[in-house]
Formats: structure tokens, C-alpha cells, sequence
């Protein structure tokens, strides 16, 4: 399939252009990003999928809510995606998504598409792949696309980033204290839901819930929210309770920022922001070329040998780029 | 005093000369940058300075612990620099080397040269200017630089990347916990000292050091590490006791890797890295060239109205950058 195959198909829901064009727009050769630039050009520009971020550590049920939740949506027609940003993962292991085992029903949905995270170590190379399967997913005509993180370190910023909704997925607290959840990414959730509302942890869910309602009330009002927002409430995935509420205030939430002008704004904030982060990218890239390679390997030998300053010496590699 | 002049004058120990030089290494602006690329190339590649990098969050007495063991080094005919690394610093307050009343003998001392952090939101921009005054400092024949940083986030890895030694200053514990170091900067010391080893925190330092090193005979074996090393000792900064054990123990650790091959090789890879960032921040300035940043915003303007997708706006934009 070339570019322009790809372009016909992906719209036309054809998922082994999606996937063969994913794949594409993961690998770091640059023929393979000159080719993903066009691609991406030629697909149409703003989609109208529902991007919703979901962040959650190991152990809060994090697949079983997907499985749950996207059986929920598919069921009532709705197309969906799974993405995943997981600098930490590689395709033999790791990654939650690596295994569809754990969402057996869910993989097998013709209505779902699953992709574990670009194998990759520097969060910045997921991100942008990730970022820009999400354009794909939506050209695609998933109706929604869910964006997970395990939530280590800054994958929630960029997760944040690529998304019109975030959603924190959080284990009942054994006491009353909020689980060291680190208040920069409580600043980010749009909607906390308590998972594990259910058999013996239904109290302690409850509990939480409200703790963490009463710390969401206590942070900084955001132009972004209507009354109410951002919220907690319970769910169980495993019992499948409380996923059609969840729907409901996400949908709710995604409607009234659509009419009062932050969804716009949102996007086209996001859209500046991959567009540096590209740019930048790119750049550093330039430094992996062969010919620019040799260069800069043999100015580091001299460095390293104390025959040359390493400011002189950078000064000089960024002039003899630029000629 | 033009570059020249400066090339004469640092060497020739001329303060004010390091000072304008350092000012002139702290500057964003291009022309500033390929002027002190220039100055750097001019002076002497390898200087003979003790690169100390000194760790410690506020309240473990690292001012009066500079002051203390500065003036001791002055005594013993040594010249001292201080430098910081502290990105959070501005010039109107912040940095602990902001007020150098707190260092108030060793700021009057002739044979001293104290500089506070340069003002700098960016971690990236404050490690390479520091690493630049660190030379500067050396080819001013100072004896011993030392980079103090408050031990915020990352901060102490670039400290180490300037560093021949790392000394990690900590305050005497409450208990017998260890108080919250994070491993990954236990294993960056060379030396731990236990400050505060005087009055009522005597037994209590005792106590802290004897964890301590307990916990350093648990972690992996550097190859850069002769016998003893990484080693914790008890120090009072007020009452001047044990900072000439701490000294001992540096020199020796120094002339040991020095004998074994490890000071070359350390500084040599320290070298390349510095190289390696500068070229990148260099790339990268150029965005914020006034040409070259009316081009990029008005692509990002496209991308934020939907017009261009952001990959391939910033395909475009690398392609004409490098026409």
C-alpha cells in the first residue's frame, strides 16, 4: 500500500491501513517521517472522535476498566480505539496493552482497535507517535479513542496533551489518606473515577470518592470547567456499575465545552504544542544523519582528547551545519 | 576589555576580568555565545582545579559549611571559587549564594571568589553556563572550584556532570531512618558528611553517620572507587571540627583516581557530554532567531487553525530550514 492507497483506505475503516499506517508513523526513519507527514496531510484535518486520556498505576484495574468500559461503548455502537503511552514498554512485555489477553472481549470487538505503545525509551518519541495514531484513529472513524498511561513520571503531561478529556483511575485508599496521588496530576483530571466498587472495597471506595471530591473542591477553579467539574465517583468494572454515569459526565462535560468554546481552543493549543515538539524533534534528529554523524563523533573525540573546548567546538559543528 | 584582553588577564588572576567573563559565558545572546566559545578556546584547555560538586537541601547548614571549610582552604593558601547550580534561583532571591552575607569572612577574602547561580528558569541553561564558569574559575588558577546546588530535582546530575568529586551534606536524623535521600544521589557520592556533629546533635550525627555508612556498604561497587570508598564522616561547620578529615579525604581520593587512570577518563566523558548538550541547545536556539521564528509562528498558527497538520507543517518547516 503506498501514501496515497493509505489515504483512500483509513477513512473507508479499512484497519490493516490503519495498522500498516500506524507502524509507519512509529518508526524514526526518515524517508518512513517524510512519508507519515504526507499521510497525515492528506487525511482530513479535525476530527470528531472523543479523545479521552486515562492515567492509572499497576494495580487500580486499569485493563478491566478498558475492557469494561469499551465493551459498554461498542455495545451502544459506538467505534472504538486503545492507544497506550508507555515509554517503559517494549513489544515483549511490560505494557498493559502488550498482553490483549487482559482484555480478551475487547480484542476481539470488530467495533475495537488495540495498539500497545511504540516500543521506545525516550518518552518524547511515544508521545509523538502516539500522538499522531490518535489523528489516525480519528481519520479512521473510531468515534472514541482512549489514550492510556501507567503513569510514570511526565506521561501524563503528554497524554494531557493529546487528549479533549482526562480521566484518573484510582484503587480504594485503605484509610481516609488520598493515595500520594501527586497534585499536578489531580490538577489534571477532568473526572476521578474510583474503581473496585465492589465486594468488600464498596465501603472504602465510597470513602475515597469523597476524599477526593473534597480535594478536588479545594484545588483552583479552571476556566475549562462547568459547576460540578472537575468530579469523583465510584465504579466497578468487574461488576460493570457506574460506567454509563461515567459516560454520561464525560459526554456531558465534552458537550458544554463544545458550546462555550474550549474545545476549539483546547485543540488548536494542542495542535501548536506537537508542532514544536516536532519541530524540535527533527531537528535533534538531524544529529543521527550519517554525514553529520561523523562529524560530530570525530569534534568529540578532539573534545574528549582536551584538544578543543567543548563550547568552541559545538560553536563550530551548528556553523559547519549551516553552510 | 575585549576577548583578547580577557584571554590575557583570567590566567593572570585579574578578578574583575573572571567576572566579566562569567557574565559574558551567562548570556543568551548569539554574539555573546560565539565571543565566549571564542574566550574559552583561547585559554588553556586542562586546568589542575579540584572540581568539587556539594549537595544539600536547605537547612543542612551548606552556607556555613562553605564558609567553614573555604576559609580553612584559604588558610592553608588555597584559592577558592564558588559557583552554584540552582535553576529555581533569580537574582532577587532564591539562591543561597544570592546573599553573600551568609558567607560573610569567606566574601571578603581575597583568595575567595563567590558567584551566585546564574538567573535562569531552564535547568539546561544553568548547567551549561556554570560548566563554563567552572573553566573560567580554573584558568583563573583557582585551586578548588566548588558547585553547590540545593539538590532540587535534577540538579545534582549536572552538578556531577561538572564534578571531579561529589560530597553529599546532610543533617544529623531524628531516629535511625535514613532521612528520605533518593538512591540515585546516594550513589553519586564520593563522600558523605554529616554536618551539625556539635552540641545537642552530636550523638544524633554519630547515629546518622553510622546509617549511612551502612547503607553506602549496600550499594554496588564503583569501578572509580578505591577501598573505603564512598565513605561518611561527621563534620561541624560551626565548630570548625573534622573539615580538615573531610579535605584528607577528598585529596586522597583525588590522587587515587588520578594514579589509576580514572580523573582522564572522567573528565574526557564529562567533555563529550558537554559538547553533546551545547550542540543541541545550539540547535535549537535558532528557533528563536527573528527570521526563522516569524516562519514558525506563522505555521503554528496554520496547525492551531486546523489548516496544516502539525507533522507535516513541521516537515515543511525543516525542509526550509535546510535549504
Amino acid at each position: 500500500m503506498d501514501i496515497d492507497d493509505l489515504a483512500i483506505r483509513i477513512p473507508a475503516q479499512d484497519r490493516r491501513a490503519l495498522a500498516r499506517a500506524i507502524t509507519l508513523v512509529e518508526s524514526g526513519r526518515a524517508d518512513h517521517r517524510a512519508e507519515a507527514a504526507k499521510l497525515l496531510a492528506a487525511l482530513p484535518q479535525d476530527g470528531e472522535a472523543l479523545r479521552i486520556g486515562l492515567s492509572g498505576t499497576p494495580g487500580v484495574g486499569k485493563s478491566t476498566f478498558i475492557e469494561s468500559f469499551g465493551m459498554m461503548l461498542t455495545g451502544m455502537g459506538k467505534r472504538v480505539a486503545v492507544l497506550a503511552v508507555d515509554p517503559s514498554s517494549s513489544r515483549s512485555g511490560g505494557s498493559i496493552l502488550g498482553d490483549k489477553t487482559r482484555m480478551d472481549q475487547l480484542s476481539r470487538d470488530p467495533n475495537a482497535f488495540i495498539r500497545p505503545s511504540p516500543s521506545q525509551t525516550q518518552l518524547g518519541g511515544v508521545a509523538r507517535r502516539t500522538r499522531e495514531a490518535v489523528r489516525l484513529c480519528e481519520a479512521a472513524g473510531y468515534d472514541v479513542v482512549l489514550i492510556e498511561t501507567v503513569g510514570v513520571g511526565q506521561s501524563e503531561t503528554v497524554v494531557a496533551e493529546m487528549s479533549d478529556l482526562f480521566v484518573l483511575l484510582l484503587a480504594p485508599a485503605g484509610g481516609d489518606e488520598l493515595q500520594g496521588v501527586k497534585r499536578g496530576i489531580m490538577e489534571m483530571a477532568d473526572v476521578i473515577l474510583i474503581n473496585k466498587a465492589d465486594g468488600e472495597l464498596k465501603a472504602a471506595a465510597t470513602r475515597t470518592c469523597a476524599d477526593y471530591a473534597g480535594a478536588l473542591r479545594l484545588l483552583r477553579k479552571r476556566p475549562q470547567d462547568p459547576p460540578d467539574y472537575p468530579c469523583a465517583m465510584t465504579v466497578s468494572a468487574l461488576e460493570e456499575n457506574g460506567l454509563d454515569k461515567a459516560w454520561q459526565s464525560l459526554t456531558d462535560l465534552a458537550k458544554w465545552r463544545r458550546e462555550n468554546g474550549f474545545w476549539d481552543r483546547t485543540r488548536a493549543a494542542q495542535a501548536r504544542y506537537w508542532f514544536m515538539e516536532d519541530v524540535k524533534q527533527r531537528l535533534l534528529a538531524q544529529l543521527s544523519e550519517a554525514e553529520t554523524k561523523a562529524r560530530l563523533d570525530a569534534l568529540s573525540d578532539a573534545v574528549a582528547a582536551g584538544e578543543q573546548d567543548p563550547s568552541a567546538a559545538a560553536q563550530a559543528f551548528i556553523e559547519g551545519l549551516r553552510r
